[in-house]
C-alpha cells in the first residue's frame, strides 16, 4: 500500500514536470526548427525525472507550495537533459541509445546535438530566472555551481580521465559525487531554497540526505549495468564493463555493492531526523532509489 | 587625439575585464585540473573583449558605476568564449587556430573542449548571479535569452544550415542578428540594466544602437576575411570563401559591403540621440567597430 502511494506520487510529479517541460516547446515559431526539434528530443524523450521529483519532495518537506517548485524542477531537469546529450556524443561516451531512443546526435547530427545541449543549458537558467522567486539569486548560484567546473562537468572530466585506469573507492566516490551527486544535491537544495533561506540549518539536513542518496543512486546504477537487460534499462547493459569503466561491483563485488547501496540509504534516512514526519516521502524516495530496475 | 583617447579607454576596459576574468582561475585547487586549464585557455587567450567594452560604455552612458558593471562584463565574455570553443569543434567549423593560438580541442582534446565550453557557460551565470545586483533577475533573463535557442545558438544552427546554400541578404541578416547580434545587444542591455529598470525607454535607444552595430560588426568581419591577413586576424583569412560560406562581400561586392557597414554605423549613432552627450563614447565605439583591422 505504501509502495503504491509512493508510485502514484512519483507518477503525479513526473506528469507535472513533463507537462511543464513540454509547454516550453509549444506555441513557438522557432527560427531554427531543427535545433528546436533536437532540444525537444533531448528534453522530452522518456526519463525518470528523478531530480524534479526530489525538488518537489524536498520543497514540500519544508512547506513550499508546489507552484513555486515548478521552475527549479524544470531547470534542474533541463541541465540534466543537456548533460546527457553532450555525454552521449562520439567524442565522449559515443552512445547510440538513450532512454530506449536514438541519442540526439544519432537522431539529428553531431553539430546539432552540441548546439541543442548548449541551448538546453541556457534555457535552464532562463526558466529559473523567469520565475522571479525572492531567493532566485541563491537558486541560480546553486544550479550554476552544481552544473559547472566544481560540479557535474568536473565529474564528467574525471570520468573520462578514469576510463582504463584503476581508481580506488575514494576516487570513484569523488568522481560520482561530482558527476551525478552535484545535481542531486542541487535538486534537494533548490527545493529547500523555495521554502527557507540559505542559512537555515534544515538545508544542511537536506544536503546530508542528498549526498548519501546521490552516491546510493550511482552504486545502484552500476549494479543495474551488470544485472539489468537492455530493454528495461533503455540503454545498452554491460556498457561499463565493455568500456573498462571503473564501477562499484568491480571494486566491491555485486553483493558488496548492493550492501553499500543499502548502507547509504540508511545513512540518508538518518540525516532526515531533524525534519520530522514531513520528510517521510524523502525517506521513501531514498529506498525507491535502490529498488528501481531502470 | 580623439582616436588616442578611445584607444586608451578601450585598453583600460580590456585590462579591467581581463584582470577580473583571470582572477576567476586564481587561488583554486580544481578537482579536474585539465578541464580547468582548458577553460582558462578558452577564456583568457587573447580576444578583443568587445562585448565587455560595450557593457562598460553602455552602463556609463546611463550613469552606472564601473564596479557594478564588472559582473555583466565578465559574464557576457564567458558566454562568448564558450561559444567560440564549441564553434571551433571538428563537428562545427573545425578550426585549428583562434586568436593566434591553437583552438581548445587542438590544445587539449575534443571531449575536454566540449566540457570546457559547457563549464564556461555555467560560470557565466554563476558570476552574474554571484554579484547579487538588485536587477539580477532581468540580467539573467537577458543573458540566457541572448545565449540560447532564440539568440546565439539559433544563429549558429542557421549558420551551419546555410553553408553551401545561397541565402539572400535578409536571411544573412537574420543569421547574424542571432549568431553575433544577440550577444552584442545583450551586452548593451546588461550595461543599461545596471543603471535603469527594464521599462526605461533609454534601454530602447541602446538596443536600437546595438542592433545596428551588431550587424556592422559582422559586415566588417566579412570584409576583413577578404582583405585581412592571417597573422593580423589571428585566424585563417579567406576561410569563409574556402568553406562556401555566404558573406556580405559575396552578395554586395567589397565596396558595397564597406558602404553597408558605414551606413549601419550612422544608423547606430543616430539611435543614440535621446541619450545626449553621455553616449559619445558609444558613438566612437561604433565607428571603431568598422575601422579595426582584426
Amino acid at each position: 500500500m505504501k509502495a503504491d502511494l509512493l508510485a502514484a506520487g512519483l507518477a503525479a510529479d513526473r506528469t507535472r514536470v513533463d507537462t511543464r517541460l513540454a509547454a516550453l516547446f509549444e506555441g513557438r515559431s522557432p527560427c531554427a526548427p531543427r535545433l528546436e526539434a533536437a532540444m525537444r528530443h533531448g528534453a522530452l524523450v522518456g526519463g525518470k525525472r528523478l531530480r524534479p521529483v526530489l525538488v518537489y519532495a524536498a520543497g514540500r518537506s519544508l512547506g513550499a507550495p508546489d507552484a513555486a517548485l515548478d521552475a527549479p524542477a524544470m531547470a534542474i531537469e533541463l541541465i540534466h537533459a543537456y548533460s546527457l546529450v553532450h555525454d552521449d556524443l562520439p567524442a565522449m561516451d559515443d552512445d547510440d541509445l538513450r532512454r530506449g531512443q536514438p541519442t540526439v546526435h544519432r537522431a539529428f547530427d553531431e553539430a546539432t546535438a552540441i548546439l541543442a545541449g548548449d541551448a538546453l543549458q541556457a534555457l535552464a537558467f532562463e526558466v529559473l530566472a523567469g520565475a522571479g522567486h525572492p531567493r532566485m539569486a541563491a537558486q541560480i548560484r546553486t544550479l550554476a555551481a552544481a552544473a559547472g567546473r566544481d560540479g557535474m562537468v568536473a565529474g564528467q572530466a574525471l570520468d573520462l580521465a578514469a576510463v582504463g585506469g584503476h581508481p580506488d573507492l575514494a576516487a570513484l566516490a569523488t568522481m560520482h559525487g561530482h558527476k551525478t551527486g552535484a545535481l542531486i544535491r542541487a535538486a534537494v537544495r533548490l527545493g529547500g531554497l523555495v521554502a527557507v533561506d540559505e542559512r537555515d540549518p534544515r538545508l544542511w539536513a537536506l544536503e546530508a540526505y542528498a549526498g548519501a542518496i546521490g552516491l546510493a543512486f550511482q552504486v545502484h546504477d552500476d549494479v543495474l549495468d551488470v544485472t539489468g537487460d537492455t530493454v528495461t534499462l533503455g540503454k545498452a547493459s554491460g556498457a561499463d564493463a565493455a568500456r573498462d569503466k571503473p564501477t562499484y561491483p568491480a571494486l566491491l563485488g555485486l553483493e558488496g555493492a548492493r550492501a553499500k547501496a543499502r548502507e547509504l540509504v540508511e545513512e540518508s534516512v538518518a540525516a532526515l531526523t531533524p525534519l520530522g514526519d514531513a520528510a517521510a516521502p524523502l525517506a521513501e524516495l531514498a529506498r525507491y532509489m535502490i529498488e528501481r530496475d531502470h
